[in-house]
């Protein structure tokens, strides 16, 4: 899984680069292990970030963070920071051979890989699932022929926060005693 | 839905009042008009953090706030802070009718209603599904002979923050098309 920080829009459509924050890094951590991923991806090419991101991966894997939560430290050992999504995609590519996917979300779509199918495909190869933070990856993803799945509600009000959806998202691939994606 | 303050556990199983926090009103809010919920109760003793959450809720409904960010404000709407939980259950039974049920979850419980059957069950009568912060609801909720909800993963690692099981476990009682659990 890779959360991405850029290339993002704004509520306005317009490019933006939007801030890492701690609770994602903590919440999809404690997701992707639960449902025994084998990478949480970090994208952002704002240096002073990846450093944060660097620096509170050290504090709960070394030392007093390290023993006083376990569960914490188990789940940031997932946590790799890249500078832009090529990298990541690189990255995992190498961790899970040629035959892998990328696979894009987005509250907007409205055609693309129903749930019942995308289950299957996680089933069948290494996945690389993007999630856009602000609101929502950019369109350049859009552009690349990758599968895309569909919005996880399909009528009404739809504004889950990343946190929320990617939860969902992994829920839905894997369940309760699905396989889990690992590599 | 109520997001329990008081009683939860700690880490070592003592009991807690653990403190409210902005991100988590958001995130289930959202989540909670998202799946069509009636009411998103936060119940905490502490007075200041009443008052917090009022400001919050008053802050996105009034003025600037909610003409800036009307999904948002949208969400809000279904917020009603609570000082105990017994206040929010009268509330829902007053709002849905005698006929509602209790419906408590929790990463231990490892007998309970499966998710299939909760299911059904929520499409014949109306819940109250009652989420723990800190280390999850006290033991006093398991005493009254409420039903409960099944760990959301059967085994191994199983730490998810309380904004991600809330997701998964209103998409498994809900889906992708189902109906709304709206009174």
């Amino acid at each position: 899984m890779a959360l991405i920080h850029y290339p993002v829009v704004d509520r306005r459509g317009n490019l933006v680069t939007s801030a890492v924050t701690n609770l994602d890094i903590h919440d999809l951590a404690r997701l992707a292990t639960t449902y025994g991923l084998s990478r949480l991806y970090l994208v952002t090419p704002v240096l002073e970030q990846q450093h944060l991101v660097q620096r509170i991966i050290r504090h709960w894997s070394e030392g007093f963070g390290a023993s006083y939560n376990r569960d914490r430290s188990q789940a940031l050992r997932l946590v790799k920071v890249c500078n832009d999504y090529l990298a990541a995609l690189e990255d995992w590519r190498r961790l899970a051979g040629d035959d892998m996917a990328a696979l894009l979300t987005g509250a907007r779509q409205r055609q693309g890989l129903g749930f019942r199918h995308a289950r299957k495909v996680a089933q069948s190869k290494p996945l690389l699932i993007f999630l856009g933070t602000g609101h929502g990856l950019a369109e350049e993803f859009y552009d690349r022929g990758w599968a895309q799945l569909l919005a996880l509600r399909v009528a009404g009000y739809n504004h889950l926060s990343v946190r929320t959806a990617a939860a969902i998202i992994l829920d839905r691939l894997v369940g309760e005693r699905g396989r889990p994606l690992i590599v």
